[in-house]
């Protein structure tokens, strides 16, 4: 079978890097291999509304630096369990994917390029199983997907979060304080870990080192019996106390449904005021990470991922996810891709790196 | 009376700028006029307890670009009202000023440059009142004191504000939801009008205008109806609804001592996503807006500051605080300098501005 | 007459906060005034050649932050001398007024907004003259107009600059040299000083305050005396020595048409360096200046400058220019407005404040 | 033997990440290994000089994010081939590595850690032949060192040279303009490369890929019939036509040495705007892409290197050097380090991701 058009979708939440992998798709499949390649809006929702347009040169124009992603995504979405409102107003969640095959027929689509995280990939590889060719380009923001070494969005987050220690630094220097930034990484401390030893963080809280709030104390303790004015403090949203989980609830006076922001970088900033008695403020970076400009690396990371998955397409390799191995651009099965999680490894090379230089995990 | 030596302090929160006007000070006083500097350490408490060191061209070496202040600062010290700990354990309030005359006197110092805000200034004024000569340099992040245009440190948090304020627009693009970024603004909203007005703000709340949540709402919808995909609503902390306050309490369990993060971002967001039904993310920058490398403005604002300051030192005009008018750096008396805040005037130019490019502001 | 519909143009080389007029000008049209709004090409080009188009709310969305200028400008084409190519292939220089008038009739143009520096201006003063409704939108990155006190462009170009003379310093302080920075400035050196000032630049030369090279090298040797490791000499593309005219010629093997890069940062950087016998490094940051994304600054004074130009066209106040003066937007007569250069004025209360800080300017 | 105290240098041209390999040597000798550690001033000089003082904690606390080296370094300075002003004045070249060891035996220095490229770790290699215990750290910032897949400061010089990129592209756009950016790599075009690729530029010359500049303005006019605005040209500074080679001689009046300032970008531009007839821009981004603050990645690199070097120290593996071989630090012989160049492969996946992406490389 010639493929002579794609769609392609991203799906789950944004993340820079995003349009680089669209353009380059768009870009490689009209001029090298005359496929034409059509735009699918928000994700799996898009395919089974139908809700799509060819894509042309001048619709990638200009892209490349831009966060987010020209085609929109949802995270939720899912052709299999696609949630719809009956005619008495409730949720049911049905079996759309005869829908999805069928809008695929509709537009001509001879195959797909999904773009996103273990969700997305997890749907694709059920589309593939259908019978749709279908080729996955790993989004994770967090770099928790153990099929690729790095994926795009991971460094331009680190960007965000190490220049937030590094603003932090300044101002806790002025006012001997303990500052905490808290960070993304809910399975996987690589934003954290990473962001801490390029900005130079005296602790490091991430989920797979469980962390004694007494020895975070202490480390702060040490550092002001040293002279050291202020501590830093940069936490993962998933780091744990070794004895036990944290749960934040929130009562806000004057509206009923506050958004939830932050977690576990209050609870340690709370307790270091308390326990060490000095003045603990805390930053939440949340959605700042996912914003703005990417950096070079993704860029062109993303650009080799989209370079290479039409490159499969067209050798008509099928039910893969491209993937970097080291330097090189490489290629593994849809189904491996998506089934293990890529994890800090508390005795690695990088944990040490970081216990060399000084930091405290909280754990010792 | 020749002065000979002065004092430098820098009192309250750090804010970008602050090493530039410790740099001018200091290669003023001692090319130009053969002054010696004392730096003070963290405000009046090193004033208080004589902590204090002669600062060299060296010292302020390298630091224009440097956060924050090389000398320390402290948020409370008073020598007026000093606080010690007695005997018993417990805290007392105390007037230390005579110590502080008589580190004075010890160290040399013939005359104080005291580097502040409201309080910082008015410490300064009552120093001068038992006889001190002294010259004040405003300092307030907010840019909410009416003796001068503007002052240093603000450009800088507007440029945070506004970085934040294109960040979150690439991610909610992607994702059809409101994005509400807090920022700083306790009872002037400069920071929130001008990052909104700069980043393209759909909505702006400031202390100034009391809003309506139901007018937010409405703003929201009407843009889902226009076709927009998102909306970015910019909230100064200090932000207030017409009908009354809110009130943020937090229980957090596995943890007695939380420490207070954002408030009305939050409630705010809460609101849209009940009333719109549209997701709703918040992002509370707080003291990321204080840290980092203060922009050219902020260190050109900041010497021109500092040689002012010691221009009028050496024409002996005490009792003045430098300020900038129009373009043109002048000085008023510093009795006068700390009496009125500068607000947002709602009837302003720029708050039509913000209106004429499209900016709701929750009142209509 | 009521105004219906009006044209919009941008003229000269291109400034970072030109899209924020623009965007400002068609919001401002659209929802205030009604008044529609029309997109000239490529500055009075598009207005001689007719190529024009509507300009919408969506047109200009998006666009805020983005440097450059979405209409295009063209630095040369002037509808009372422009240039046409004849039947024989040569350039001819006709008065094309009469086919920009019909232009405007045609497209139904009641006024005109031309956003440009002192060429672009004074035609629109010779358009009004034939009667059509002008207001002028001031843009010099250089800073250089008398008529405003700032203008948008400058604060993005200045951080640039700074920015380079940062860069700079980390590998100047490396290596023992002296590093020279040639930033934009022709007739008046405001970047030059405000980045000097910003940076910290040791010498700051610019065209108001002509240098003597010895005593340029005399004050890098002064700071080798003083045991400092290098000398950052940021310099005005305008600057000139007290004793006559630089003139760079080159001959470049290999092509017959090099194109011209930088000129009196070279000759300093040769002198410095046989002269004082320390290796000299220069860097032209040239359309560097012009590029990226405008600061918060600029893209809030190009907001209030549209709003105001569709203010004064809605109040039949023409032939006028908005200008910022102090802190207020006001207008003055076009006329008036292009006639003054605004320089560096060497006793100037800048000039000396760089000074006591310790800047030398070449002259003493 | 046990090592108790070891040299550190900084050789060659400074690069963003030094510092980090600095305060990485020198908290994990102390803390880790209770090792001395002295830094040596200004590379080799400082060493056969004598020039050197011991580091503690406090020397490298705050410097992990300032580019340059706080040691000071040198381009030249090489004991084996040691520059001398004889009595006569006149420069004669000695042998002084018996100084050199001199100095190690009085400093008490049991072994060094040299931080260079070629040259510099060439020198380490002979003064391990001497029986000095030696640990390199490579630096290129070119990345064009065939011994590690990567190192630091390419990064930050990448995104220095990508922010260029970016800036030209809305200059470029406003005004019908072919724009050539001139980056760094004399033997290596990986800069220009991965740049051109992540700023989405049109034309990308490189050393490896000599090019046909008939065919670099083919591209530039097939762009302008498909109605492109614009080319954006990216140029290694060692970028080399097919037909042989460019020499660029200056001279200019007013002054008897100017100092160099780029070369075949400036060639290339006058070419496009000879034989194109569009106007024609060039910036050589020079030293800007060595200095300022390190990226993340560099930070993290660089003090990954520099606890590798001490682990390696501690175990007595001496004369190897440091590594990134995928993601993992290792470490290869000295000799073998030094003696191949990396360089882009013209049948490379990278090369074929640029031309799929639409890049022209003037071959074809």
């Amino acid at each position: 079978m010639k493929i002579k058009r794609i769609g392609i979708l991203t799906g789950g939440g944004d993340c820079p890097g995003l349009n680089a992998v669209i353009r380059a798709v768009v870009k490689t499949a009209l001029r090298r291999f005359k496929i034409e390649v059509v735009g699918i809006a928000d994700g799996y929702a898009g395919l089974v509304e139908g809700v799509m347009r060819p894509l042309q040169d001048s619709d990638v124009s200009g892209i490349l630096h831009r966060g987010g992603t020209i085609l929109g995504t949802s995270n939720r979405a899912n052709p299999f369990q696609y949630a719809v409102i009956g005619e008495d107003g409730k949720m049911m969640i049905q079996d759309r994917s005869g829908e999805a095959l069928e809008q695929m027929r509709k537009f001509g689509l001879d195959a797909l390029v999904a773009i996103g995280g273990d969700g997305t990939l997890s749907i694709a590889k059920k589309m593939a199983d259908l019978g749709v060719p279908v080729i996955g380009v790993p989004k994770t923001i967090d770099n928790d997907l153990d099929a690729t070494d790095v994926t795009f969005g991971f460094d331009s987050a680190l960007a965000v979060a190490t220049e937030g220690v590094d603003r932090l630094h300044s101002t806790a220097e002025s006012h001997h304080r303990a500052m905490i930034l808290e960070v993304m990484g809910r399975y996987a401390g690589w934003i954290a870990l990473r962001a801490g030893i390029a900005g130079g963080g005296d602790v490091i809280l991430i989920p797979e080192i469980p962390y004694e709030i007494e020895k975070v104390c202490n480390e702060v303790k040490r550092r002001i019996h040293l002279g050291k004015r202020f501590s830093i403090v940069v936490v993962a949203e998933g780091a744990k106390p070794k004895d036990g989980e944290i749960t934040v609830q929130r009562t806000v006076e004057g509206s009923t449904d506050p958004i939830r922001l932050g977690g576990v970088g209050q609870v340690v900033a709370g307790r270091i005021e308390k326990e060490v008695g000095i003045e603990s403020r805390v930053v939440v970076l949340g959605h700042l990470q996912r914003g703005g400009t990417p950096t070079p690396f993704d860029r062109w990371l993303g650009t080799r991922f989209g370079v290479a998955a039409v490159e499969l397409l067209a050798e008509e390799r099928f039910t893969r996810m491209v993937c970097l191995r080291g330097q090189n651009i490489e290629s593994v099965e849809l189904e491996k891709a998506v089934s293990k999680l890529r994890r800090v490894e508390p005795q690695s090379e990088e944990v040490r790196t970081a216990r060399s230089v000084g930091t405290c995990f909280g754990d010792e």
